[in-house]
């Protein structure tokens, strides 16, 4: 009987049991380049704490540099404030990719791409905190950073960074047409996948932009991709 | 000195304290009317509850009935087994409406509407669980569940219908250009809004449909949404 070769770099299996996906698992990946890629299409992320045993979630603006996941807020917030504490923390990031109509209601499913961590959040302290809200308006907008006014001494106090380590993410994917039971197939229903896309559109100027600032480069790539 | 009238319907005020937006409280809505408004745009919502003190966010898809949000899943998911006990829940559904650019990196933000709702989910009991699950197919897609197969005997007793009551629902929403501090206002950097859209797009058929379906009509006016 031939050996099954192992996979080379890619981390095949889950890095804890509360990572592993357990519903259809062959949609589970466990490497980073498919969790970083998830992460990098998306820039709202679902954040679930415990707070006086309620669970919350809130959505946030989220980066990802390295093997971490970064969001800032205000240091009132009670996120910021719960999760600096380092409370137990998960995190979900999701991208609608269709609806998949199948020929049986069992069989209807959506496309989509999603990472969820767990993990405690750290908090990034002020010797790193600059150059990290630097790095989020970057990856956006390269080149933006020398454009604006940055944080003022009240600003930067007020604002809070934190981030999450990804050693505990796993991705779970859904692709492609749907699949119906074999008895199924004769059934004279249309089915198929109505991709949902997203995208950026065509910017929209303050009306109080003074005149001659044409728009920026970075601005432009964005709307294209 | 003049009495100032109340609001004739819409809820002004935040259900419970949980509930109340805390930061940038002036985004915050309570009517019914927005909170529905912002549902029925989304199709995938954010499920937050606890599982061995562990909070647990997962993504899944939902439809609102009434004051209630749906939701379904397999009866072995982790997600069904802990809300049908009626553990402590958190639900939210964000929509990304457009990145905020402003003149100084603090004011930088978002557009966006999102509903955040707490509470316990409850059983969709049986007698009332096909027809649940046969509105969340005609919602979307009217007509579609005369064409395709119904649930059998034992996909309808694999599929577990919850839903979560909306009376401790808030909205919260942002829209439209920044808002600088006046003594940013002569920075020469771009400012406005880049939108956000999404939309669904050109269906494409299942490489196994026979010939001659035609695509329905619901999928039309899908798309040209």
């Amino acid at each position: 009987m031939p050996t099954i070769p192992r996979l080379p770099s890619a981390k095949s299996a889950a890095p804890s049991t509360r990572s592993r996906v357990k519903r259809v698992p062959d949609r589970g990946h466990y490497d980073r380049e498919t969790v970083h890629a998830v992460l990098d299409a998306g820039h709202v992320c679902h954040i679930a704490f415990s707070q006086d045993g309620q669970p919350v979630v809130i959505p946030t603006a989220y980066w990802r540099e390295g093997d971490y996941l970064y969001v800032h807020g205000s240091t009132k917030s009670r996120m910021a404030m719960a999760l600096v504490r380092g409370v137990p923390a998960c995190v979900a990031v999701t991208l609608l990719d269709g609806l998949v109509f199948a020929r049986s209601a069992f069989h209807h499913s959506m496309n989509y791409r999603s990472v969820v961590a767990f993990g405690q959040f750290e908090l990034v302290p002020d010797a790193h905190k600059m150059a990290a809200l630097e790095a989020f308006t970057e990856k956006l907008a390269p080149g933006r950073w020398a454009e604006i006014r940055g944080p003022n001494k009240q600003e930067f106090k007020a604002t809070m960074v934190l981030r999450l380590s990804l050693n505990e993410a796993s991705a779970k994917i859904r692709r492609g047409p749907p699949k119906d039971d074999a008895e199924d197939m004769a059934i004279p229903a249309w089915a198929g996948v109505l991709p949902f896309r997203t995208g950026f559109e065509k910017p929209e100027p303050d009306p109080q932009l003074a005149a001659g600032i044409a728009l920026p480069g970075y601005l432009k790539t964005l709307t294209r991709r």
